[in-house]
């Protein structure tokens, strides 16, 4: 391509994720001027009180000035008053509503914007209805950043395995579960070895979120509905977590070699992934033997598995799970938007 | 999509790859229909002596009889006669001069049709020349099926890792290579482990190709010029091959307890992928313990890993290595191009 065409981003969410997003982001443009010729600008951001629009592009000595947003420039009078042709939507997540979240994806692709989410809760409560409303506006929906981030999932389930069936996929897809089992397996019981995780900064305050399995359970949802066919619903997965792992549990697994995973799944039993009766899906702890790739998942590491029909089974392990590769996660969301538009 | 467009597919190299593609091709036509708004029509095939053309499309009654084929409907006849939007190409390789395929796949970007490489060797000796004859022409050259087939790799490192830097790579990329290698570490001197790959039918009767590191060299090259900024010449790239090994080898690793294979590699030292001078690249055997997913690649199981500067380490294992696996590696970047066109 050699004609230049602009591009206007608005971000919606302008926490910290959201900050790293639009850094990246300015970082990258001249790359993205020689690699699509286009001219990337930021034309809006948004947090929950207050927002800032330009239509001629905002630079860092406003983006990151606290003092140049406006009050109340945020919600409906934002979405109305941004003229972008992608949305960031970088939000918290509100997995019973999908909160504004959620309000902002219908808003943008209602108007027949792209939209990349970058958080869960929105895709969690309704993803089949943002990529009804997708298609009905020309426009499109991304979620690498939601789905696991630096661990690529959707994409490669429908990318790099376009036009085969997966008949079954398993995923380990919470890095804090995992390092908890981890320090299990070295001899802590469960409160110390998740205390130990808190201390380190991995686990959250309350974890219960990671160690219960519904984060596995979110992200199942989000990468089942959106790329396998499925239509799973959050309060209706069978989900267990590791908090009742007791001493008898890990010393059977290591006399056994075997190493326990917190693992979401889905497995195709029947002809139709879209007859509901013919599937299995939930979150449950698994373990796998020392030949398993992920029986080396180390620390806070997640890795998929899925069998195919024509290209045989593919295993996916790695991919960091800091800010930077969930920012890194969206612009490839950003770039696949270029690649096809 | 709602409106049907009509696609146009010829095939060159119509042995038993390029057979089973067009089979797999017209089982799905139903879902091209249905996915993305398009009747796929073959419109014309060519072996090395004789072809078949129709615009109205072509059925399996005519596509698999003998005696409907036109003998001298080939080469430079067949290109010019066949209207066509994407040709597939799958004659057999030729890794000097690129034979009959590089031809083929010439003559269709020069016409600015899609091409999809299945062989490798028009690939290795001119990929770079290719990729700007179909920039120049507005069509796109893919190589699925080239580069590892089952496992995906060129569209892994540029879709799944769109936006970041490899910045090192490595790969088990010939099946016949790790199974041998796999049975002398179970004890077989290299010739009875190498009699047995070819009497189960996986090793070629000159194995040469597989065992001195060409095949693993071959794609190397095909994936690094393709996807990860380099410019390899086969000829130049240092190799070595698995015939050396002995039975203190065999016998050293089994006491440290790795497990030897032979990988194709590329390492950048510098900032600057771009510069010859910045990175080392090669096939050499290498050894791995067993918290590496390559210990455990039995068979003639493939994978790669990759270090990139802002998702971390992704290391994808598995893939079949059958024809079917092959086809259905073509028919994904047969996607691709309706998903982008």
């Amino acid at each position: 391509m050699t004609t230049e065409r602009n591009i206007a981003i608005a971000v919606t969410g302008f926490g910290s994720i959201g900050r790293r997003i639009t850094e990246m982001l300015l970082d990258r443009r001249e790359a993205y001027r020689q690699r699509y010729g286009i001219e990337a600008r930021i034309v809006g951001v948004c947090g929950s009180s207050a927002g800032l629009v330009d239509p001629s592009g905002l630079e860092p000595e406003r983006l990151y000035a606290r003092e140049s947003f406006v009050a109340g420039l945020t919600g409906e009078a934002f979405l109305g008053g941004v003229k972008a042709d992608v949305l960031v939507e970088a939000s918290p997540s509100d997995y019973v509503t999908g909160g504004p979240a959620l309000h902002y994806l219908r808003g943008a692709l209602g108007r027949g914007m792209h939209a990349i989410a970058v958080s869960k809760g929105a895709l969690v409560v309704d993803l089949r209805g943002l990529l009804r409303l997708a298609g009905a506006h020309g426009g499109s929906l991304r979620m690498s950043a939601a789905a696991a981030s630096g661990l690529p999932t959707v994409d490669f389930l429908q990318h790099s395995l376009a036009g085969c069936r997966v008949l079954s996929f398993e995923a380990v897809l919470t890095g804090t579960a995992n390092l908890v089992l981890e320090e299990m397996m070295n001899g802590l019981p469960f409160a110390d070895a998740l205390a130990l995780a808190q201390d380190r900064g991995i686990a959250e305050p309350d974890p219960s979120f990671d160690v219960e399995g519904w984060d596995t359970a979110a992200k199942l949802v989000i990468i089942a509905n959106a790329a396998l066919g499925a239509d799973l619903r959050l309060d209706a997965l069978p989900r267990e977590g590791i908090g009742r792992i007791g001493p008898d549990d890990v010393a059977r697994w290591r006399a056994e070699g075997r190493s326990p995973r917190l693992v979401g799944f889905l497995e195709y039993d029947g002809e139709s992934p879209a007859d509901d009766d013919g599937f299995r899906a939930g979150v449950e702890l698994r373990t796998y033997g020392q030949d398993h790739p992920f029986a080396h998942l180390r620390g806070s590491m997640k890795g998929f598995s899925a069998v195919t029909d024509e290209m045989g089974v593919l295993t996916v392990v790695g991919g960091a799970s800091d800010p930077r590769a969930t920012a890194a996660a969206a612009l490839k969301d950003f770039e696949h938007i270029l690649a096809e538009c």
